[in-house]
């Protein structure tokens, strides 16, 4: 146990993450299985994250829309693959009405309700939007179509952890519509493009961007791309993935468009997503023991002001912690006010204050005291700790702005100087089998494989470590050179990114 | 039908609205019984009247926050009003699990999937949020509690219209905690000021205020306030509702706190919310046969500018109507720079252009052919008709601001003056049943009723009229004198307003 109650990191990292997400009043289980409440502090930082996101989307040329929640039973069966690989585990809506017990106990289901077709809530929304797209679509002055929906999702999860895995998560996700293959392609490339660039600068989390395997892929999907980050206990964590749909659902859901020609050929589509897993991701990779550290554009809290002092002094020190709070706000970051508090809660201690701002992640710290008002003076702390450092009153706004550009980028440069030393390229089964063997991650491993799904299954049942990606740009020259598969001998092209994965 | 495609007001309103909705690209029908899928053009509307109401909503102290989808049967029997009055139409998850059709037909429920308890999915969140509040509010020092939602609900309509009444819909929804009366109930009638001012200074549609009947209120609230509009075709619509809920779900799920006395007390609740109906309201009231009227704050295009030409001369057309749709947005308004357009698609004719934008409810329509360019002018149309106007193409930018001002305010005044127009007194029954005589609306009507449940419904089933607020200021001084019940001739303290509703 860390000095803060919650468990630390090097004691059990997934106790660590669970008591850090509540304690920080990030979210909360519910009282439906698997199912999370999101508080204020950690909606805050969704909200941070989708309107970063958004606004990266609209600047792709990307519009919003919204599906129905429910998808009628039957559309999940139309894509073959999709319905195998996927949507099994959901949420079945059977009836329509509860009525009063005739014993008087509450309310039970009205069986007379019954719907003649189930209704799943959507795991994922290809089939209703690809069923709508067919009345969208007849030409190709109608494509290309690129649509984005901001959702709840629901997956009935067995084994759930707040953000990282739940049945009900909020996401985005993208659906466009086109005219050519390669026009598909272009777009499932720009997206992982727009993915890499909010986790590296927003979410400052270094990315590994690569292609699935037919194994790891998306049920449906003629091929996924993806973005790979790695936690600090060594594993890998999908953060987002942009799926070349082929022309999969639109055959599924038949979907042809006249061409330039004036032939008629089928949509090509794409798919892609982010979710609340990115707080989970952001978390696993920067946090440590006393708390959240978020990443200063996504901080929901970014400046933290703490007056101190007896309370005949409190009245005079608040006056000028709101003063400062408000120079600060003045003070525009990324085109938006810096976002300041100042924490007057009564009956608290400094101490304990600290301890809850450590907690929640708020950046940087000012502490104002009566003593500082007199010398015109405030303390300045990092929650990525160092000295604490006395700066005039009136200096103290203008250095804000450039203290979280540094912030962020110490938070990026550690991520990756961590991640490049949990990188190892590994040439023999042995030294494959060692480098994930116990309870521990492994970090990213690059090994030849030969490119069949039965290797990739010998070795996820032997190491439990999956293919992550192919990378699409080889992390050194050397990884793109031909070899022979870790475990089967067979030739291999490159190197492919195995890891344990949560 | 109206020379546009779709049913004229005159001839069917209620199938205008649906052409309407349609032809304007704002929503349509899913595949899924009662549920819309919301277009790009309505959920961009939808988009805009978020940000407004989000921003409001933080101004006046509230946080956001999430809570599941899927509530236990049994929280929905705790508050027994609640239950009796509300919750029975509703999609129910009874089983998680899709498996293989054993005869290949497709994927069937696997039985053995069958929950222990039934699923709903949320009609609004009450139980779900006060069985998470028992958690979190423990002294008065945890209150208020101000937090809002973004969500989706969903309640079985037997007879839906698009965003008007539909199966699923989407929707903002406060849930407050507070330790005395008092504050419970400033909260509410805060919020309901946030509702008027967003209808009547962004949608441009005048509200009543006032409290619901009994019979009207909502189903475990102590009492409601609403705002309620007047429609085209003379009927009411509910347009947002902010409920003091007293102790009632704070009793049903035992959440008490420590007050400053040292004593448990339970504690006070506000609800609040409003809906996609929004965009509804807004059409029926302000659109013609022509399409949809947009207020210029929340239409998703401002300013439409339409190239008119040869082909050889497009391509200089086109640069120029970039060019001013460039210094157009450059020019801010409400802190935004302006919504402006150039449509520059190919194969369609200005005429059709005009006819589109118009459906789709452009506000201003510029219109800029070689001409125009030699003359260094333009030519600007309002969507409220009225005269062309040739304009200097270096002053177009400078009158936007101001024309969408007046357009609003235009739009403000002549919904004002249709309501007023609309409103009549009645003192007599026979005059109260001719004037709710046939299939038409009827208008807002102020009479006098002896305030029992009883004839409430009396009167509703006679004329289908129903009380649709008791208004918390008087429309003329004379309607808070005393007087007797137009159906019973009983006492009445004041007149109420009675119509026919949507």
């Amino acid at each position: 146990m860390s000095e803060k109650g919650i468990t630390s990191r090097e004691e059990n990292f997934a106790d660590w993450y669970v008591d850090l997400v509540q304690k920080a009043d990030l979210a909360d289980y519910s009282a439906v299985r698997g199912c999370m409440v999101i508080k204020p502090h950690g909606y805050a930082m969704w909200e941070l994250m989708q309107k970063a996101l958004d606004g990266m989307f609209k600047e792709t040329g990307h519009v919003n829309a919204y599906f129905p929640l429910l998808i009628p039973k039957s559309f999940l069966s139309r894509e073959a693959e999709h319905v195998d690989g996927f949507a099994k585990e959901c949420a079945v809506v059977t009836h329509h009405r509860l009525m009063n017990a005739p014993d008087g106990s509450g309310v039970v289901v009205d069986p007379s309700s019954k719907l003649e077709e189930e209704l799943i809530i959507r795991p994922t929304s290809e089939t209703i939007i690809w069923n709508t797209y067919k009345k969208w679509i007849q030409s190709h002055r109608d494509l290309p179509l690129l649509i984005n929906q901001w959702a709840n999702v629901m997956r009935w999860e067995m084994r759930t952890r707040l953000f990282l895995r739940t049945s009900e998560f909020l996401w985005q996700e993208g659906h466009t519509a086109h005219a050519t293959y390669e026009e598909a392609e272009e777009e499932a490339m720009t997206m992982l493009g727009v993915y890499r660039r909010f986790a590296e600068e927003w979410m400052c989390v270094p990315v590994l961007t690569g292609l699935k395997s037919e194994g790891e892929k998306f049920a449906g999907a003629d091929h996924t791309y993806c973005i790979e980050a790695l936690t600090q206990d060594k594993r890998a964590i999908q953060a987002g993935t942009s799926h070349h749909l082929g022309q999969n659902f639109a055959k599924a859901f038949d979907v042809t468009f006249q061409n330039k020609e004036g032939k008629l050929d089928h949509v090509w589509a794409t798919s892609w997503g982010v979710s609340t897993r990115l707080i989970g991701t952001l978390i696993m990779v920067h946090s440590d023991d006393k708390g959240l550290i978020a990443p200063p554009r996504l901080a929901p809290v970014q400046v933290v002001i703490v007056p101190i002092g007896k309370p005949a002094d409190m009245d005079r020190v608040i006056d000028a912690a709101e003063a400062l709070a408000k120079n600060i706000r003045s003070t525009k970051w990324m085109d938006e006010p810096i976002r300041v508090k100042v924490d007057k809660r009564e009956k608290l201690s400094p101490g304990y204050k600290f301890n809850d701002w450590e907690m929640k992640g708020a950046c940087l710290r000012i502490e104002l005291g009566p003593r500082d008002l007199e010398a015109g003076a405030c303390v300045l702390a990092s929650r990525l700790g160092g000295d604490k450092e006395a700066m005039p009153l009136d200096e103290v706004a203008a250095v804000i702005t450039a203290r979280l550009e540094a912030f962020g980028q110490t938070l990026f440069d550690r991520a990756l100087a961590f991640r490049e030393a949990s990188t190892t390229r590994v040439d023999t089964w042995e030294d494959f089998m060692a480098a994930f063997a116990g309870d521990g991650g492994g970090g990213f491993v690059l090994a030849h494989w030969d490119g069949t799904e039965e290797t990739e299954e010998v070795i996820s049942d032997a190491t439990k470590a999956t293919i992550r990606c192919i990378p699409l740009t080889p992390l050194s020259p050397e990884d793109d050179q031909p070899g022979t598969c870790v475990f089967s001998g067979k030739p291999s092209v490159k190197r492919v990114v195995f890891a344990k994965a949560y």
